[in-house]
């Protein structure tokens, strides 16, 4: 019998989360049954979408029970296995619990291999947001050389990729970000030739019309709210709007109102896309080497935001919403 | 030199259009130029796309100028011809000023074969309306066997045609109309599954969810405003929302507001799609083939509202915007 820690989902939060909406608690693991594994937790990815799951809602995941742990993408090592693809001392990737030991059924682990890259990058640029980013835009937005691509929550785990492969697809490439150290580093360090700050920016509409001299052809959205309105304003014909993420929206407790939006992509022909990475399940290998690929020729960069201790994992949830992240926010156990 | 009759627009709508902003001339038509023909129009077809043209924006058509003639499609015949492609008598589609004779390039005209189906049948289900319905539910909807397809403004020109292709491909049709009569003919005539009256349901998100105990798959929108509204809030995962037209909104002197989109098209993987015929022009042949083919075969029926004399044509076009039009509004010159 082994003891653990757990983080709990204590309350549906309403609008923003705050920390009295989660519990630490202490447990007892059970003994492995046949096909589980216990796993040492090394690293938790804290992510927007995991907001929407603290709802009781219709969505593409089913939402968190109240009392019982919150679950999300986490990287570990085999402490124990009662499982025949897995060994002591692997290291995986799957979907945990909240907690510093997990036993938990093996099939769904995925066991990586750390000569490729960190083991982080397997939760960031080789996993879900760097999928997402990948067939997101390549996928939806589909770009052609010389198209403008702006790009909203520029500086996150998601943007930081789109804006990259838009560039590798020689796009004009346009951020939205929230601090200048941001913008910094998307014009230094990404190369973007343009980022908004939208927090200092008095008409949004207008600094898009001035980043964005031709127009929009693609706008990756990954924040939603009054920033998309004024990128929206500003699509061309044919345009694609690729929906990965409405964190401007997950706090809302009511249904959020704005702009119409059908009569504008009516007459522009524009088409806008939900999507999530799951989708393109299908075409995982295809993604995973690809980045891999951009990855070792030195083409794709990275950055994370690693914050040190477990009971940090309701904080780093709640910095996302803050806009405290730079890059993929990531909490070592 | 001959006299001719020509409606103009005599000054740009806000709003709903009335007949004051309408303004009927009598012109001297000039000689034919070479290329020209002398054209005796027939036909006319009014369509809700017309109202964009009014205000002064961008669209996917240019504004109509003030003071100068009004542009829609005809049908009519030729009486002289300086062109090697067209001899008198031929008959003719066109994009055609609204008069009663026009002296016109003879490159864009299209001669039409009423040996297929009625000359009238070129404006409608054969011309833009009939591919409108084609293109936009096969190639964007792109419809399988039990998928639920709702269509609002289900009674025009477009809806019939939508609604019965529907029904070709095994789906499950549920249309949207505002008039019991309109319901009985989309019923009986047309063989929809179910006919929802927006103007005495007081709650159209129930009768919507009623309708289409699987929920929507594809939703077929030519309306727009709280009619979508209440079938959007009821899609599925993986719903396609083909955007055709917005006859709800284009009489807003303001930007319309409605419940942001983007979170329902998130969570449900969805797509929505704005598009004009002339996306798909490279394929157009297909589609005239294949709905002569259907007709041929009485496996699509079409409806018209023919109302009689030129000078009728501002009554028939303000009367799309009162729902007086069963199927295809024309007017006979």
């Amino acid at each position: 019998m082994m003891n653990a820690q757990q983080i709990v989902l204590a309350s549906r939060p309403k609008g923003l989360p705050t920390n009295d909406n989660f519990r630490t608690e202490s447990i007892t693991l059970p003994g492995l049954q046949n096909g589980e594994v216990l796993i040492k937790t090394k690293y938790f990815s804290v992510d927007p979408y995991m907001r929407g799951r603290m709802n009781y809602a219709k969505s593409y995941t089913p939402p968190y029970n109240v009392n019982a742990p919150i679950y999300g993408g986490g990287i570990g090592e085999i402490i124990e296995s009662n499982s025949d693809n897995f060994k002591k001392g692997d290291v995986v990737r799957g979907n945990f619990p909240w907690a510093t030991e997990v036993v938990i059924d093996a099939k769904p682990l995925m066991k990586i291999d750390t000569n490729i890259a960190p083991e982080t990058y397997f939760l960031g640029i080789l996993g879900m947001p760097g999928l997402t980013a990948y067939f997101g835009l390549l996928y939806i937005g589909k770009p052609n050389p010389m198209d403008t691509v702006v790009i909203s929550g520029a500086a996150g785990a998601v943007g930081i990729v789109v804006g990259q492969i838009a560039k590798l697809k020689a796009c004009r490439v346009v951020g939205i970000a929230g601090s200048e150290q941001k913008i910094k580093m998307l014009k230094n360090d990404f190369h973007f030739d343009e980022v908004i700050n939208y927090k200092t920016n008095s008409d949004l509409n207008k600094a898009i019309k001035d980043a964005c001299p031709k127009g929009v052809d693609i706008y990756f959205d990954n924040v939603g709210g009054t920033i998309s309105d004024a990128v929206i304003a500003n699509i061309n014909f044919h345009a694609r709007i690729v929906l990965c993420g409405q964190i401007a929206l997950y706090n809302s407790a009511e249904t959020p109102m704005g702009p119409r939006l059908q009569p504008i992509l009516l007459t522009r022909s524009a088409l806008m896309q939900g999507f999530i990475v799951g989708d393109f399940q299908n075409f995982f290998s295809e993604g995973i080497e690809q980045l891999a690929q951009w990855i070792k020729e030195n083409k794709l960069w990275y950055k994370e935001t690693i914050i040190e201790g477990f009971d940090k994992l309701p904080d780093a949830f709640l910095g996302l919403f803050s806009g405290k992240n730079i890059g993929k926010m990531i909490v070592k156990v």
